[in-house]
């Protein structure tokens, strides 16, 4: 079954690497872009039963290995 | 307007990354987790005065700077 784990950090840290690719739009003259936040995105393909049961076993692979939940959220999508 | 970039590797192209990913997990023993592909996820915003536009600007801001068109694709989301 195919999941997307979508990972980003909380609004409240700082994002220097977003922050860097505004500023060199910025100069490239693209001044309508206002903010850029950057974060990291997972294809991840797993063996269960149902959807359900993929989102479960993604959340907690999530939490426990591919975000930091201190400062980082994430948000999981199943293809049903 | 809200707008999200997801840039993942070509399917064509090793992802050493994702492929550790798949390796850590294995040996803590989720072994259902068949394969894992690494990418970048943005979240950018941008004054324009469409969706149309903002698409248009983003797609030409991911190929020139967010994606590296050689060995990524990229797909585009705005919120309209």
């Amino acid at each position: 079954m195919k999941t997307r784990v979508f990972v980003s950090l909380k609004a409240s840290v700082f994002d220097p690497q977003g922050r860097t690719i505004v500023e060199a739009l910025q100069s490239m003259g693209y001044g309508s872009v206002s903010d850029v936040r950057q974060g990291k995105y997972f294809e991840v393909d797993v063996d269960t039963g149902s959807a359900d049961e993929a989102r479960a076993l993604v959340s907690e692979v999530a939490d426990k290995l591919l975000a930091n939940p201190v400062i980082e959220s994430y948000r999981v999508e199943v293809d049903e």
